[in-house]
């Protein structure tokens, strides 16, 4: 008897959804407006409709899935099972969210967990990460998220909000973060923080052929970061050392605190390449300790978007098991 | 039937021995010099010898031992059970200590763990962690020590170096650490290099009460700037207050990682009470985020010196389990 696993990436504009067999095969993907400025209701009718649709297009029913992951950014309880409030989905307040799809699905299983652990928990199963157990995880977009897999496991914390990693501290009384504290690597090397210093510096008068685009656009992105750090920009090159440092020194701290045999970054900024990958290994090694040769693998993950699904559904896989 | 666990605090000069109860409670110790200068037999012969004399004085025979704890400073393979080369162990060169002691004792088991680990577990089992499932343990003495309790269990890592949280990176670029890293808290923090940074003030000819003691003793000790602090020494103050605020750095560092229920400092910098405590957490809730209100209690250790025997004997315990 066969039997399908469903993975849910709740996102603030669009849900996503994939049936995966249990070998974490993709069988079928759907996808949908989140409509989150509407109610919680919808958005869960949303979801359920999504995943029905994913389910009938592999071939299988709804009886055949043993379990769902879902997956939503934070803040959440996530061990209750509820949203409290969330800035993605304003009208949310104390949604009881894991029970509402619960039900909407006749009772099924619902893991829920935080995004970026549960890309993590992707990248881990089936990709970047797949051939060890101890693995240390970010994403770089707009903000920095995080995960950490210790022995073949998520690590929780004591509030289920362990590996925001992000906020690490890395230049005390430095730039000011969302989250209210100084300095957090967030604050540096996110993708959109490694676009704002590059404006920054660009009005502030640092010759650079951003300055181009900044005139043009009134913006420059990350991509506009690494485009001209390939052309031979010099600014460029400054911001994206500025970024690969403020990395290497988080992965040290990771290093010495849950010890991974592997460090996966995720996002839209690896885009960069080996460009950003190198300068990442170049800073790691300079600043490393050594008392003993250090052999982590720092590498670029492998499941793109699709980190999220394959997470949700290889936690549902494993709540089961 | 009774059984007793023998816990071994094994250092550089000597070698302490507590005999247990099942309910962790000391019956009986013993303490002897560990002769590390001599050969590995010699050092093992006296660590078997005190743990016997500590068994029979508890009025107990060894055969009423499932397991023996031990606890060393690294680095080591602890998994592996051998010590490769350790500074305070000049003579051992690749020895299988856990075998050789376990041979000794007629085939105990022995369980073999990093120092600062098994102080941490004495603290989570029967000190100032006892009462929690997540805690981070610091030990603040010539160098900062670290220990991570994750749902109940220690933290390893995938090389048995995990926690070595003194070498978390709070001032890149900073003070030059003994581990060849620059800015590491320990580089800070640890009660020598508190000392140190204040020797280093006075001598710069920054006014304090200190300097009589520099000049009498020609050093200055962790002790002497707490008494002096206490007695309203304005650098003392500073220099206290810098220490303090490296810990609360990496208390944030470490909620943003693992997330525990409670951060606990042990060594003798704790000796220092309250005027410590209270700085650490006024930098900490200076610093912390705001997205939520945090609950992280931050609290001293409460066994002392006898965290390192209670550990290791609640870890043989453990193993047998």
């Amino acid at each position: 008897m066969s039997e399908v696993y469903i993975g849910i990436d709740l996102g603030g504009t669009f849900i996503k959804v994939g049936c995966f067999d249990s070998q974490l095969k993709l069988l079928a993907r759907a996808s949908t407006p989140t409509e989150a400025e509407k109610d919680a209701k919808v958005v869960i009718e949303n979801m359920a409709k999504a995943a029905e649709q994913s389910v009938a297009e592999a071939g299988f029913s709804m009886a055949d899935v043993p379990a769902v992951g879902l997956a939503s950014p934070g803040p959440a309880k996530y061990s209750e099972g509820i949203i409290e409030a969330a800035t993605n989905f304003p009208t949310f307040r104390n949604i009881p969210i894991r029970k509402m799809l619960s039900d909407r699905l006749g009772g099924k299983t619902i893991v829920f967990e935080n995004d970026a652990n549960v890309a993590c928990f992707g990248e881990f199963t089936a990709g970047a990460g797949k051939d060890v157990d101890d693995m240390v995880f970010f994403t770089l977009g707009t903000g920095i998220g995080g995960g950490i897999i210790n022995k073949g496991k998520l690590l929780a914390g004591v509030g289920d909000n362990a590996a925001e990693l992000g906020h690490i501290i890395i230049y005390p009384d430095g730039r000011l973060c969302n989250c209210g504290q100084r300095g957090c690597v967030e604050a540096s090397a996110s993708a959109t923080n490694t676009a704002k210093r590059a404006a920054e510096a660009v009005e502030k008068g640092q010759p650079s052929s951003l300055k181009k685009v900044l005139d043009e656009k009134g913006e420059i992105t990350c991509k506009d970061v690494y485009d001209h750090l390939k052309a031979g920009d010099k600014l460029a090159r400054q911001i994206t050392d500025e970024t690969a440092k403020a990395l290497a020194l988080v992965c040290i701290n990771m290093l010495h605190t849950t010890e991974p045999k592997r460090i996966v970054f995720a996002g839209g900024m690896i885009a960069a390449g080996e460009i950003l990958l190198s300068r990442i290994k170049d800073y790691f090694n300079e600043h490393i300790w050594n008392l003993k040769k250090e052999t982590v693998d720092i590498c670029f993950a492998t499941l793109g978007e699709d980190a999220g699904i394959i997470g949700a559904a290889a936690l549902a896989k494993q709540a089961v098991e």
